[in-house]
C-alpha cells in the first residue's frame, strides 16, 4: 500500500476585527478545521499596514491564544502567522488558514495539488534590516520551507508569503546603543528596504537571481532585480521572519491548485486573468482566493501618465497601491476577500508586482 | 443649404499640479484648440477632495485667467468649470475640455453624436444646501443645458456633470447670524448632502424620478432613490451650480459618442465592459474619456463582506472609494486618466455608480 | 483603636507600545505594587483615538491579562480600565495605575487625601447610545462609585473618568435588524455623542445639572450645558460604561491630593497653572499626573481667531485638539506623560474642558 | 538735517482662505498699508505644510497678484513671500506683512528698532538641494539681506526666515534625464534636507558656525550643528529661495522691537517666557507677533519620555510637532495667530527650536 499522501484544506474566513476568531473557532466546532494541521494563518488586518499598525500584533495576540488553546503553546508557536495590514478600499478583512491533512482527502490529479511548507528564522539584530545578513537568513529560510513542502523544484513554487521585520526609533536606539547605525533611520521607510530584501533572498532560494547579480549596494536601490513569486509584509511584532511556500507537487493530492502571475504595471489585469483562466476560473474550477503585491512606481508614473501616490504626504505610498491595486483585482475576481499586500519592492517590477491564485477544480 | 452643425472636440490633457494650463496652452498654441469654442473644462486634481481641497479653487483660478487671456473675462465667466479633487491610487491629473465647434467637422452618423451643453445657477445661501430649494435650482439648471445642447428628450442624456457648493464653518456661522440654521453642522458631511441633492435634481429633470415620489425628508436618506446618469462633486469656490450636459444628438456631427452604464457595487465591472463593447472599444472605436461616480456603501457591505471605509477616522470613505473604484475602471480601460469622482450620494444605488464612456467612432 | 483608614497609590508608568505591560510587572516584582489592590488603570495609547482605534482594545487586552494573571480572572474583570487612545503630538504612552490600600500609609491631612471609587454599568443597546437611557444609566454609575470611594458630598468629587461605547457599522445594522434606529449613521459622530451623554450623566449626578434642565434634545446640541469635573472616552471595545471617581475624603489618609480646574477654551492656561498653585506644585508639594480634555470649538474660532480643525478631512478635529491643548498643559507641566484625553463634549465650555491635578503632598 | 529714518509698519492680518486677501485690500483703501512699501509678506497658510501642500502655492499667486494690482508686476517680484503651509492644532490662518517706511515715524530709542531687509537668490537645480552649493547659496543671500536692511553686525540680526525648495518625482526625474542624482528619492524628505541646509547656510552668515566646522555630510546628518535664530520652510512653488532678515538697528526708529529664544525641547517654554518679558510684554510692550520653529526629536524623546511622532504613518511628525508646539505657544502668548512653522532641521537644537518675538514698545 502506497503511503498516504497530504492535502490541503484552505480556508477563507471573514474577521469582525483584528482580535475577531469567532469564525475560526465556529469551524473547529463545525469539525470543518482541524487546528492541530494549522501550518499558516494570513490574515488581513484593518491597520494602516504601516509602521504604527498595531492589528496586526492585536491579530497575532488573539490567533496564538486560539492555536494555544486549542493545541498548546509549543505547537502553536509553530505556526506561521502572516498579518498583512492595510484593508484600504473596499477589501475585506479576514483570515485564510492553510491546514495540512496527512491523510489526505481528495482526488489525484496528473499535476499534482497546492503543496504547502513553512519556516520560521531566528530573529535579526536591528542593523540587520536591509542588508545583506537578512538576504542570506531569508534564502536559507526559504529553501527550509520547500524542503518541509516537499517541493523540490523552484520551479514548482508558485508563491513565498513572508513576514518580516521592521525599524521602529527604539530598535535604531537599541542599535546605536551597542554602537551600530542602522541602515536607515526613517522608521516608514525600513519597512520597504525589509521587504526588499527578503524578496531578493527568495528571489536567490527561487533562483530566479543569482548570488552574484545581487549586491548589497543593490537593495532598494536597483529595482530591475526582483523576484516574480515573492510576497513580503513588515510587521512590528516580530524581529525574525515566518515564511510560507505554496507550490505544486504530485506528492499531494486534492482540489486545490495554485498559479501566479505577473502585473508589470498597477493596471495590468491581463496576466491575471490569464491566470485565473488557465486555472479554469470560473469554468470548471472555483476562485478560493488571491495573494497580491501593490505599489506606487517609483517613476511616477503608470503606462505615460503621472500618479500622485509618492507625492501625498497624508497617505501613505502604499495604502493608495493597496486600494487601487485591489480595485484592479476585485473587477476580476467579483470579490473584496482578497490579500492584496503594500509595498512590492523587488517584488515584480517597479509599480507592478506578483499574484498568486488559488483554485478548487473538479475531479479530473 | 442646410444649417451648419455643431460638432464636440474632447480634448484630455495632463495637468503637472493644479495651476498647470501649460498643456491647454500648447493646444492653443498648436492651433488645435480654439479657446472661443470652450464650452466647459472638467479637472481632475490632487487634492483630498473633501472640505479643505484647496486645490480645485486653484485650478479653478488658473483656468479662470487662461481663459480671461485668450476670449476675455465675461465670456470666460460662461465656461463651466468643475473641479473634481482627489487623484487617489494611481488616478492621473488632467484636464478634460469640451469645445464646440460651431461649424462642425467630421462625418455624420445615423444615430447622431457627442451633444454638449451648461448652465450656469443662481448662488444658494448655505441654509438651502442639501433641502427642497437646492433641488429645484439643480432641476431646472438641467432642463436649461439640455436645450443649450439642443437635446429634447431626456433619454438622450448620457451623463450629467454638476458642480455644487458645500457648507464650511464660516457659511453656517453667516447662516445663523441671519437666523437661519443649516440642515447639517458637520462640514464634509455637507458636501454629501449637496452632491446628493443635486443628483436628485438631475433625476427629476431626467423624469428619473417623478416630484412626488422625492420629499425634501429623503434626502441623504433614502438612498433607493437615485439618478442613474448623475455626476455631482462639491466645492468650496463656488455657492451656485455648474452644469454639464452630455447627450447624443441628431443635430450634431462628428466621430465622438457617449454611453453610460450603472455601477449596482464597486466592483460591478460586466455593465462598463459591455458600455464599452456597445461604443465598440477597441475594435472599432478608441477610448476617449470615462467619468464615473465612487462610493462607499452605507451597508458596509461589498457583496457580502465587510469593508471598512465608513469606520477609518485617518482616511475619508470618499477618497477610500475613489482609489479603489479607480483600479476596477483602470483595469477595464488601460488608463488612470479617468474622472473618477467620489461621493455618490443619489447617484446610482448605494455602493455603486453612474459611468459615462466617451468614445471616437471611425466613419459610418 | 481607629479602625484604619485606606489610602491610595498612584503609579505613573510608560508603555513602550499598547500592549506593554513589563512597567507594571517590574512594579510588581519590585513589592512596589499589590495587584490585588489595583482599582483603577488608565492608559494612554498611540492609536487615532477614533473609531477604528484598535489600540485601545490591543491594551485593555494585554492589562486583563495582567491581572488575571495576578488576581484571578473574577476579581480582574472587576478593575476599571479606561484607555484613551490618542498621544499627538509629543504625548507620552502611559499607564496611571490606581492602587487602593486598606491599611493606607503616609500622613494625615486636615482636608483629607485622595479618595477613588469605581463603578461599571450595564451593557447598553446600540440604540441606547447618545439617548436619555445613557443618561440615566451613568447618573447612577457615578453616585456608585463615590459610595464605594465613601465620598458622601458631590462636592468633594474633583474628576469622574468614564469609558463609554461607540457605535460601529455592524452595531447600527444590528440595531437595525431589531427594528431600531441610532441616534447617528456617522460612527465618529457617534463618539462624540457617547461622549456627552455620559458627561451629562455626571453634571446630574455632581448636581452640576438638575434633570429639568437636561432634555434628551440637547444632547450634542445645547453646548452650554457641561460639567466641569467630567472626562468622558469612547472606546469600539465595551458596551457599558467604566466609571472612576476622583476626589478628596478625610476618611482617606496619605500624601496624594487632587484638585480641578476648567479651561474656557483651547489656550486658557491661567486656571490651570492656579490649580497647580493651590496643590502647592512645585514648591511644597509635587506633580503627580494631569487628566484633561480637549477639543475643538464649534465656533470655529478660538478668542476670535479662526481654526480650521472642524474643516480639516485629513486629521479629526479630535487629533488636532489633543494635540495642541497637550502643548498647552505639557508647557506648564514640564512632562509630556499626560493625560489628555479628545472629545470633550458636553465637558466643561465649547472649546474647553475640564483638568484635574493630582499632587504629592509633603507631610503637614 | 539728519537724513530721515527708516521705520517698520508691521500688519497681522486674518486670512479666511490661502487666496483671501480681502484684509489687506481694506488696510490699503483705510490708508493703514501702502503697498510700495511691502518688502515680505508672511502667510500662514492651512494645507499640509508638506509636499503636497498647494495652499502655499495658491496664496503667493493671490498675494502677487494683490502687489501686481498696486505697484506693478515688476516691483511685486521683489517682494519676499514665504508661505508656511500647516495650521494643525488652533493656529490661525494669517498674513505677517512687513512694511518699510522710508520716513519712519515713532519714537527713536537708545537700542534702535527693528530692522528688515530681503534677498531672492537665483533657482537651484534639483540635484542641488540638500547639499553644499544651497548651504552657500543661501550664505550669501543672508548676507545681502543684512546689507539690505543696514545691519552691519551678525549680532544684532535676531531672525532669519527662508522660503526654500523642495523635490518632487518630477523634478528628480528632470535632474535624472540629465544624468544628475538628487541627494534623495523621498520628496517629504527633501523637505527637511532643505530646510536644513538653508539654517546651514543661516548659521554660516551669522558666524554661529565656521564654514570648516559644515561639511557637506553633516547636513541632515550632525544634528548639533544648528542656527539659533534660522527659520526655514519648504515648498513647492519655487527653485530659489526668498530670504528675510529681521534684527535691531540704531539707524532705524518706531515702536517696534524683536528678541529671540531658543527652545532647547519641545516644552521648554521657560526661555520664551523670558524672552517675552526682556521686550516688557504684556507690561509697557504690546505683544505683536511670534516666528517659532517646531519639530519632533530624532531621539524620539522628550525630557525621556518617548513620543510617537516619528512612528505615525498616518500624520507627519510636522504636523504632530506644529500642532503640539504652537500649544505651548499659544499658552503662553494668548493668541492662535503664531507663525509656527514645521521642520526645524538644524534649526536650534534636536527636537527644540528658533523663537523670535516681535513687540510693540511705548514711547522710550
Amino acid at each position: 500500500m502506497s503511503p498516504p499522501m497530504p492535502s490541503t484544506r484552505l480556508h477563507r474566513v471573514p474577521a469582525a476585527a483584528p482580535d475577531d476568531v469567532s469564525g475560526l473557532e465556529r469551524l473547529v466546532a463545525d469539525g470543518a478545521l482541524d487546528p492541530v494541521g494549522i501550518v499558516a494563518i494570513l490574515g488581513k488586518t484593518e491597520g494602516n499596514g504601516c509602521v504604527n499598525d498595531f492589528t496586526r500584533g492585536f491579530a497575532t495576540r488573539a490567533l496564538a491564544d486560539f492555536l494555544s488553546a486549542h493545541v498548546g503553546s509549543e505547537r502553536a508557536g509553530g505556526v506561521v502567522l502572516v498579518m498583512s495590514g492595510g484593508t484600504e478600499g473596499a477589501l475585506s478583512p479576514h483570515w485564510l488558514v492553510f491546514e495540512r491533512m496527512e491523510a489526505g482527502k481528495g482526488p489525484e490529479f496528473p499535476d499534482g495539488s497546492l503543496a504547502i511548507g513553512t519556516c520560521v528564522t531566528r530573529d535579526l539584530l536591528p542593523e540587520e534590516i536591509g542588508r545583506a545578513a537578512q538576504m542570506e537568513v531569508v534564502r536559507a529560510g526559504v529553501l527550509e520551507a520547500m524542503a518541509a513542502a516537499g517541493i523540490a523544484s523552484a520551479d514548482d513554487v508558485h508563491f513565498v508569503q513572508i513576514k518580516c521585520p521592521l525599524l521602529t526609533s527604539t530598535r535604531i536606539a537599541d542599535a546605536a546603543s551597542r554602537g551600530r547605525s542602522c541602515t536607515v533611520s526613517d522608521t516608514l521607510k525600513s519597512m520597504g528596504l525589509s521587504r526588499g530584501t527578503s524578496a531578493l533572498g527568495i528571489a536567490l532560494a527561487l533562483e530566479e537571481l543569482g548570488a552574484a547579480a545581487v549586491p548589497e549596494s543593490a537593495i532598494g536601490r536597483d529595482m530591475s532585480l526582483f523576484s516574480g513569486r515573492a510576497s513580503t509584509s513588515a510587521g512590528i511584532e516580530l524581529m525574525g521572519h515566518e515564511i510560507l511556500v505554496l507550490g505544486m507537487s504530485e506528492r499531494w493530492r486534492g482540489p486545490l491548485a495554485v498559479g501566479h502571475a505577473v502585473m508589470r504595471d498597477a493596471i495590468d489585469a491581463a496576466p491575471v486573468r490569464a491566470c485565473l483562466d488557465a486555472l479554469g476560473v470560473p469554468a470548471g474550477a472555483r476562485f478560493e482566493a488571491l495573494l497580491a503585491k501593490a505599489e506606487a512606481s517609483r517613476s511616477g508614473l503608470v503606462r505615460g501618465a503621472r500618479h500622485t501616490m509618492n507625492d501625498d504626504s497624508d497617505i501613505s505610498p502604499t495604502r493608495h497601491a493597496r486600494a487601487f491595486v485591489a480595485g484592479v483585482l476585485a473587477g476580476l475576481t467579483g470579490t473584496t476577500e482578497l490579500f492584496v499586500s503594500g509595498g512590492a519592492e523587488h517584488q515584480g517590477p517597479d509599480g507592478g508586482g506578483p499574484v498568486a491564485v488559488i483554485a478548487r477544480r473538479s475531479a479530473p
